[in-house]
């Protein structure tokens, strides 16, 4: 696959580089035509869009595009800067992994970025992000969009939390965000090639990709186009949860090809270890995966550490009994043994771990419903409740904490249970996948989960796991990343128009001028995913054999007669021309 | 196209009649598989499942499935049994809609389904509703539902109304919310092909499905697929918006084949007739377009009668104009003739008309925001409130009514809407296109659409107009009808369950049920689109070369170690068994 062609694509979206402090964030320009005034002639230019972007240097044309170089390591200045690590080895290429010698970093005091902005420290981490975050700044309308529309005035915010809108998102109010535990910056040591992210529900709202092969299916060449099919459409993490042969060096491609933030599933490799048999599992097999992956640069993991063996009788009551591929694991574990959970009993050694790479926590929920009938159970908020636990005692450690939850709730569930979250886990940010809002939408999944995305988003969820069409029916193939993505990044940017993020309606706001104005090439390029609009462009006219509707002034949907699009810009003429004879403009 | 085996497509689902009262409904059983005892072998029978549907009887082997026949007329004899009616033509074949000779009738007196329900009379039409949405009795689980799962017990009222939840809906029950102009039954006395349908938020959600050529696209027969289409995937009402050639005979051809409702915007047939000059339309060229609509047998009619000279200045101040068809035409009419929309002087002639077919009302929303930008704004708020002063005009001569509703509006500020909407409208059914929650997303507007129309749905709405993933793009052609119609089914399930609607979750149980003992077959055809969840396995079993994985106790997403289902059930039954040993069973 030629990758230079996958993300160079398009004349009028260009890669540009915003400078602030220290630091310098890519961003997507998108160049729009200039509007044609109809009486004159003239034409008026109309300003670039630029959007946040997380496909890093693959979307720069100087970059050389070759995934067994992996990316450059634009962290590795910062890391080395602050002095509080130590190397401990060498990592060293393989025949599938065979990227250049990298040394392998340990904090010598646990100094995370939370730990940094607990001290009231800003590290250039913290400045990349408000400077990535400020999309009002970057384009050029800080405080112009809450003056214009009032319902951009404020997030929106847990009765409990009062906190208003920022103006503007500054390095300062990012530091108070990670000190506070409400947002989290995931960034292992180890990944020098990451473009750091925040999540918090003071932030945009990002959105993760699962990839990853299984026991029966998939190539590491398959993974790693999956990750840059996710990062084109915008992607913000992605989560390995390979379980097939060559686990390790799968990861490896992928963190040395990722700008973004990757997280992964410890308990896969580790169960993988013990050659399958849940029971044979250990806290040491554990512990020697931990620090395996931390050492190669996982930003974050899933740890199923909330589920108690005093649950598993109401979970196994349930109409769907234990949905998540972990939390399954681990019950098998707990009832063989009769025990508690292992990872609950050493929680404080794997904060240990995780603070000496500067890992962040994903608290997996084990025990998310994977039915509607079971949503909002005894077992899930059980199990939530145990999350907030560990998550106050992860602090304790200067540990960056998000929360995992749901899986399967109705809508009119939706609220209580980030309510729950938010109030039992003292704010940390929520991470969902989905909700689904039904069960019996097989096929179309990744709709029935972004509806649900976009209200537990509203409510206040930081991340929101995409869901893809395949779900519940097979392994995702790469187009089916594509429908999950832009589905999900669709429903993010819902919920950062409903939360009144600075600038997010910018966007839809070029889009509808362009819209009106019949700027085909911008409404293609302004939209979340331009290839599909412009194909669907191309089709129509090529069905209906139009040749030159794409530059005339209606389309084959209503044809001209019927274009309200057409009538209304005639009208909104014919209204200026009567306001101006009757002397009124 | 064989349209037979369009239909009768799987020998798990069939059609069944229910029988009740003198009338008897048709519907979709789903034969389920028996689950497997692993233990004893034994095979323990799972009930089959009824289905809701809306195909009539292109779903029942039997029938002649021949579009040029038409459909049954099953209400001729209710119809004519009333003796309110009179003969006032024949409507005689034409070459491209060859039906047999129809009587054409008139209301004396416009004895509509509200004028009865008035009078206390539950007329054969409102019978049929009540079985048709009682589908906790249709499966036998009347009560039950509730009993299990508090959730289910009540509706979500607006406050101010306060009823609560019908635990069986009854003919009576019906004869209310129609009498109370709550709810409405679209059938037009000549549409005597109709399985009527029940559009209220006491009800189950109701989706729209748009059709119709335009002057550059699509012919009789393509629109005919699409109308089956649409059906086939449970669209409960069919909108025929040709604005092209052969319009009459188009919608000839739909209504005699069209179980479900069908609708139309009278407008549009209107300005074909003056030659496509929004300013050469009358008021008798309108009324003669009315009437041969009502006599050809359409449901309900959009009338654009709400948007006033007044709410001209503003409309045209907004950033995406007037977006709606049928608004447009009308604002230029008015700023042409510098006069108040004809629409609306001539209301009462026109409530006289709809009066003596029963033809119901969708007063058009002419001013719904075509942006996020315009949501909730002066000019469709000013609209809204005139609508509801329209609704209450019609009420006087019997004659049902629902408002339409956006549009672009971003999350937050569709409560308001919905809010409005009741308040100002005195509880008309809602009937809302979207929303649409961001205008950024071409090529997935279904998708934007579909979150929209779950959330305005949740609040009140009571059907919902689908969009398709062509939306703002093209015409949509087949594969876009199926696409759009199933987001909105599944969007209006998700509203079911989450307004706790008595039996809606019962699919979704039997669904999960079938997920957790892999019974692959019952989870296909318990889909809202069996035909792509099927599509979807056989691609994964072949893409990753399992052969009988449908048949294993995992799946290729992950593999037999990692399987969650299979490891959650051998954890139930370990469950069980530790339990019985403890003498606790």
């Amino acid at each position: 696959m030629d990758f230079k062609k996958l993300f160079i694509d398009n004349a009028y979206r260009r890669k540009v580089y915003v400078k602030g402090g220290n630091v310098e964030v890519g961003m997507t320009e998108v160049k729009l035509t200039p509007t044609r005034n109809s009486e004159t002639g003239d034409y008026v230019e109309n300003s670039p869009v630029r959007i946040y972007d997380t496909s890093g240097k693959w979307s720069d044309p100087s970059f050389h595009f070759d995934p067994k170089k992996g990316l450059p390591q634009i962290r590795r200045e910062w890391i080395e800067s602050r002095g509080d690590s130590v190397e401990v080895g060498l990592a060293r290429p393989t025949n599938k992994a065979p990227f250049a010698e990298r040394k392998i970093l340990r904090l010598c005091h646990g100094q995370t970025q939370m730990y940094y902005a607990r001290k009231g420290i800003i590290t250039p981490e913290m400045e990349y992000v408000a400077l990535r975050e400020n999309m009002a700044k970057a384009n050029g309308i800080e405080g112009k969009m809450s003056a214009k529309a009032p319902r951009n005035s404020l997030f929106i915010q847990h009765p409990g939390s009062g906190s208003k809108l920022r103006e503007e998102i500054t390095p300062e109010f990012v530091m108070k965000e990670v000190a506070r535990g409400r947002a989290i910056i995931p960034a292992n040591i180890n990944h020098a090639e990451l473009e750091p992210a925040i999540i918090g529900r003071n932030f945009l709202v990002k959105i993760n990709t699962n990839i990853g092969n299984s026991s029966m299916a998939s190539s590491i060449p398959e993974e790693i186009e999956k990750m840059l099919w996710a990062l084109k459409w915008g992607s913000d993490t992605i989560m390995d949860l390979s379980t097939g042969p060559d686990i390790h060096d799968t990861r490896e491609c992928i963190i040395r090809n990722s700008p973004a933030p990757v997280g992964t599933v410890p308990l896969y490799q580790a169960l993988e270890r013990v050659g399958g048999i849940a029971e044979d599992l250990t806290w040491e097999v554990f512990r020697d995966v931990l620090i395996e992956q931390a050492q190669q640069g996982v930003d974050y993991f899933t740890i199923h550490a909330g589920l108690l063996r005093e649950f598993i009788p109401a979970a196994a009551r349930r109409m769907a009994g234990i949905a998540s591929r972990g939390g399954s694991i681990m019950a098998k574990w707990i009832l063989a043994h009769n025990r508690e959970n292992f990872l609950y009993e050493h929680w404080d050694e794997i904060c240990q771990i995780m603070a000496e790479y500067d890992v962040s926590f994903s608290i997996g929920d084990g025990l998310r419903p994977g039915a509607i009938a079971d949503a909002n159970d005894e077992a899930q908020l059980g199990e939530l409740k145990v999350q907030g636990e560990l998550a106050r005692r992860a602090w304790q450690y200067n540990v960056q904490v998000m929360c995992e939850g749901p899986g399967h709730v109705p809508m009119q569930m939706i609220e209580k249970n980030m309510d729950c979250q938010l109030d039992w886990c003292d704010e940390a940010p929520f991470y969902t996948l989905g909700p689904l809002v039904t069960d019996i939408a097989a096929g179309y999944d990744h709709i029935t989960a972004a509806i649900g995305a976009s209200i537990i988003g509203w409510y206040g969820t930081a991340m929101l796991c995409y869901v893809t069409p395949k779900e519940h029916l097979g392994l995702p193939e790469k187009n089916d990343v594509r429908e999950g993505v832009v589905a999900f990044k669709l429903a993010a940017h819902a919920v950062d128009l409903a939360k009144g993020h600075p600038a997010a309606q910018y966007r839809d706001n070029a889009m509808s001028k362009a819209r009106i104005e019949f700027r085909w090439t911008d409404q293609i390029n302004l939209s979340l995913d331009p290839e599909r609009a412009e194909a669907f462009r191309k089709m129509n006219d090529k069905n209906f054999k139009i040749g030159q509707a794409q530059e005339e002034h209606f389309c084959s949907m209503c044809g001209p007669k019927f274009c309200s699009m057409r009538v209304s810009m005639d009208i909104m003429k014919e209204f200026r021309d009567s306001e101006k004879s009757n002397g009124q403009m």
